[in-house]
């Protein structure tokens, strides 16, 4: 509910997994593909080792993935995945997401506002459950039941202790399998190292998602408990040499989402209602972040964790029309359906079961289409708080307290008893507050709001009254008294009743949203994506009586295994070798951004020995959710911190092509290296190298 | 050559006719639709209602129409029509663009530094002419004997006389036929009246494309010749009453492209490849505008100009992506082209003469995928100069140099001496240059071809050095002197050794620019544009043997008339009225921007009677290029101006849905209330009102 991460921005897009060939697949840690490991590499996990690597493994809550690589808490995971923690701990003329932190005793550990890890704990099917309480419902009725059983399954699981436990009811294969995933809490997050931007993401956007690549992209936090960092007797040694070409390699992550099995009239409707207009959104919403940061360095701290992020998801949106326009992959996805569909239609008892789910896919696409303007401004808040701090927390205090009103089974999942922890966390962190900006960013949503829905929109003429949106967002920056995490809190803590009598003007601006945002999501909800998720259930059920269960579900920001091997591949006939090192660094560097090298690599540069590997890829199968995922070697160590993705890459979201598709991560020799002599913390290195504080 | 406008943009872009329905079509003067305008309107134009009309409609040349209304040279187009010209006059403190211009008499009207007017004087055929020079020939080779055709007639048609001459060989029916246009030409233009933005684009960016609608869009021009007014005495006198509701309304304009007899497989590759990229990248833009112009009313006057073009681009563009996402269109398509080619296919006569067109298209289509990067950055100037004044003037210096040293024949058109007044035109004009507008640009502009590019393209590499794209415009433009039309001029007169001989730095950039852009343009026309046109021809040559020539050519800025009638449509079912008037806009008036009126209008209100027509709607057939155009009654009266299309003519550019498809335009009532009672100009209203000075 905060600023609008890329996360969020996944959750306006839709979402389905086909026999898997190469080292293909996104697997749950309970179905792992022991068949293929054994076949293909001589190698099957052992119940420690697939017990290690789930309890090292961690998901952070924003949208990224992590790992223990040691016993007293340490965590690995990408800068990237860290800048929200930089930039709000970041006060004064402080800049960590810019300048790097060292913290070069505990004490000097600081406390990250709004980090949560996630470590899975189990994982229990459910589907017959879900299945039964669903059963010859749709529409409203079925969210109704489904919502209802959901929350029954996750109190349950978290019995009680909602600071320590996490569950969650996730649908695997489109709704062919249900399971509650089981996860241990970690809110005293604290920062431990981060190195500069300009070596975390040297090469900057030019460079992203290419190869080769020379990106120090770490952040080492600690999850602490009572104050002190806490046990993890299950963690990722080092393997301070890293991988040699050929490797077996492990990645355990989160990947946020992919549409593999997703029919193509539903992947053309994305394309044309979701993907296109956001693109052409986000790209407007760039070119307004990076003039305004160059109005100086203060603006260009505040702005730059969006602007990062927005960066990123053009190149991902970029790489998704290609693949959408891409005429082989069109046709064969249409023969793919095309062939499902007949099977069913050649069989009465069948063609009973599962009807016509492209029938209804196609119905609920054409309402999609009507309503999505004013679902996705209204309700999904972007007329209004596109990385803004301020009216984001405006409406999780609004939406809060109604629905803590209701009954926990009839709650939107986001603000049921078992996740109120992280909405509490993240409402009482004292993050700065930047005027400028939020001012900025609430004009230019409310005018590409009313640009979008049009002057003449109700809801449009009612919200602006007679202001431009420039005024608006003025009067209500300079009005609202919600910087102040107390006054958040004290709203919070006051309920409906407290929400009700504030007279803060963002709180009424939130309270005029509401009710309308509740109503059109609950009409896109009961016609959109009801009878979506139902048509994706049958077609997934028919695909599994058709071709059995051998496969893996597409990606749903849970805990998955990939498997694969350090591999270079062709680029127009040339060969593109698997490792980079710190010689190519300091060729590529040329003094000026984003090819700038920090002070501290300039001073440690005799120091290095120039054949340490840097980064390195693998064909392993990951998606955007996989930032801060360890490279896992034979043997359980770390050898790597997967960053990133090649241009091959993002197609991944539809379709995986071991040929050319390759994970990009930073090799743990270079991390051991860069700890001990470029930044000089014997303390951190030592951690690394004997895995104990 | 100047800034990136509209028409540059729509250059980008490919470019065909079908059986014409309802009040469809975009017809040349010499073959109008004689028949049909008797049957629906019972109306016969006569040789002299035909050349009045020819002759009083005008071409700016920059990308508009407008129409001779006095005998006295008196001009009228749209306001936006005039930007440019309101920004260039605008020094100092002034702002015409936003605060209007009123000449209370002669010696008040400023000379436009830049605009270029065309009256037709005749059209001629030579299609046989064209046709034996590129027969049998393809690739390059046809390129050549096109241009080398082309200018043999051009320059027998100037005569000698380039400074009152223009004639430009012109391709119909996608190269079904060849029409030699004879424009006269007047570039002593200058301004008479514009009023305020806020009454010209009331509504703003909201409202464009939509309806009911309450703009002022007007901008009155002088021409002038020998330094007094011209004598124009082919004008469309003022009918002051306005048109009434199922009147039969004519427009004469310049339609400036449309894409109705394109293949299928040509839309979808320019969807895919030309249109989303372009719209990411104008959104892009816009959102750097307009952070640039929040700055303050210098920055905001900077940018104007620039953000007005884009804002309406992205408008077209997302109404083209829609209609180009519709089932039913893509189906009908598809069909239309398989039955073409299934007719050639069905003899053997025919497909020795027409061969397979279709995989000809395909093939450039694939090659235009490779290529279109570099060709819109290198050789389009977009890597570089959008939005930019100095890197425009300093390419056009370096390529000019290096063309006026070949022959006419083999001279890009911009360049052969027919057109050379107009460039010289452009690059004396004494204009104001914003540094610090014009270093946000080219900055901006760089950093997007790297992204584009990539930054190991060894172009990128050797243009951008080890300097960061930001760095570099700021050395450009601090040292270039081209901001005074003084040095430019010198380095025009001086040709190829001025240039080479130049140690300024934009002049040095465009120098090492123009030898890779001229190759890979090259290689774009002989590998892209040729065969696809060649492609075009075969389809269109078949199309006329099948169908005969019964219709009118795609839109190819030249004049054309289009007839119809006023009339409004129904929008979700309901009635949409085709009149809005005076009374109205004081009703839709907010008091905040874009719905704030200006002074003179709060001022007038009591003057005014409120039932004076302001803006109505026909089903006449238009598109961009058309803005500016008058409405024309059965007497030849002047009863509006063309501004707008509605939201649903934006999918005109592919086809013509006559139920909803709809033209906006200013009443002239309106004008003549406006300009007497609100601008208290009697001297221009009486004008108006008696057709002479």
């Amino acid at each position: 509910m905060k600023r609008w991460t890329m996360a969020s921005l996944a959750g306006l897009l839709l979402g389905a997994s086909a026999g898997a060939a190469a080292d293909e697949g996104m697997w749950t840690l309970d179905h792992l593909p022991v068949q293929q490991l054994q076949q293909r590499y001589g190698f099957t996990p052992s119940p420690q080792w697939i017990d290690l690597v789930q309890h090292a493994a961690l998901r952070l809550a924003e949208g990224c993935s992590g790992s223990f690589v040691s016993a007293d808490g340490l965590v690995m995971t990408n800068h990237h995945c860290a800048n929200t923690c930089l930039s709000q701990l970041s006060r004064g003329g402080q800049n960590y997401m810019a300048d790097g932190y060292l913290a070069r005793k505990q004490e000097d550990e600081p406390k990250c506002p709004d980090v949560e890890l996630n470590q899975l704990d189990s994982i229990t099917d459910v589907t017959a459950r879900v299945n039964a309480a669903t059963a010859g419902r749709s529409g409203a009725e079925r969210i109704k039941a489904e919502r209802a059983v959901s929350s029954q399954l996750e109190q349950s699981c978290v019995g009680g202790d909602a600071r320590t436990w996490r569950c969650d009811v996730v649908t695997l294969y489109h709704g062919g399998r249900y399971a509650l995933y089981k996860y241990r809490r970690y809110q005293d997050v604290r920062l431990v190292f981060a190195p500069e931007q300009s070596i975390a993401f040297f090469g900057g956007d030019p460079d992203n998602f290419n190869f080769p690549r020379y990106d120090l992209d770490v952040t080492f936090f600690r999850a602490y408990q009572d104050g002190k960092p806490a046990r993890t007797p299950q963690f990722l040694k080092f393997n301070t040499q890293g991988p040699k070409a050929g490797d077996l390699t492990f990645v355990v992550g989160n990947p946020g989402s992919t549409q593999r099995e997703t029919p193509w009239t539903q992947l053309a409707a994305m394309r044309d209602g979701s993907l296109i207009p956001t693109y052409g959104y986000l790209s407007d919403l760039r070119g307004v972040l990076w003039q305004y940061s160059r109005a100086g360095a203060q603006q260009a701290k505040e702005a730059q964790d969006l602007l990062f992020g927005i960066d990123n998801s053009l190149k991902v949106y970029k790489g998704w029309l290609q693949t959408l326009a891409d005429e082989d992959f069109i046709r064969r996805k249409q023969k793919d359906d095309a062939a499902l569909r007949d099977w069913i239609a050649a069989d009465p008892a069948r063609r009973a079961k599962y009807g016509d789910p492209w029938a209804e896919l196609e119905q609920a696409q054409r309402r999609g289409k009507e309503l999505r303007d004013r679902y996705t401004m209204i309700a999904g808040g972007r007329g209004f708080g596109v990385g803004t701090q301020l009216f984001a927390d405006a409406l999780t205090l609004v939406r809060g307290a109604d629905q803590r009103a209701k009954p926990d089974a009839e709650r939107l999942p986001t603000f049921r008893e078992a996740n109120l922890p992280a909405v509490e966390q993240s409402l009482e962190a004292n993050v700065p507050v930047y005027p400028a900006f939020e001012r900025t960013m609430m004009a230019w949503s409310m005018e590409k709001m009313r640009q979008i829905l049009g002057a003449d929109d109700p809801f449009v003429r009612e919200t602006l009254g007679r202001q431009s949106p420039d005024q608006l967002a003025q009067q209500l920056v300079a009005g609202t008294r919600l910087a102040d995490p107390a006054v958040r809190k004290r709203l919070w803590d006051g309920g409906a009743k407290a929400i009700a009598a504030s007279d803060d003007p963002m709180i009424a601006l939130a309270r005029r949203i509401e009710p309308v945002a509740t109503r059109i999501r609950k009409q896109y909800e009961d016609e959109v994506e009801a009878p979506t998720k139902k048509a994706g259930e049958a077609i997934a059920q028919a695909r599994f009586a058709r071709d059995g269960a051998s496969s893996y579900p597409d990606a749903t920001f849970t805990p998955r295994l990939s498997y694969g091997k350090v591999a270079g591949w062709k680029e127009k006939g040339e060969d593109v070798p698997p490792f980079t090192d710190f010689a190519g660094l300091y060729r590529r560097a040329t003094g000026a951004d984003p090819f700038k090298l920090p002070e501290s690599w300039l001073a440690a540069k005799d120091a290095l020995d120039p054949s340490t590997p840097m980064n390195f890829v693998t064909d392993n199968d990951i998606i955007g959710g996989n930032s801060g995922s360890p490279v896992i070697d034979r043997e359980g160590r770390a050898v790597g911190l997967i960053f990133d993705g090649n241009i091959h890459s993002l197609g991944g979201n539809f379709v995986f092509d071991g040929s050319v598709n390759r994970a990009v991560a930073v090799d743990t020799a270079a991390l051991v290296e860069a700890v001990r002599k470029v930044y000089k913390l014997p303390r951190l290195a030592d951690e690394l190298a004997s895995g104990h504080l």
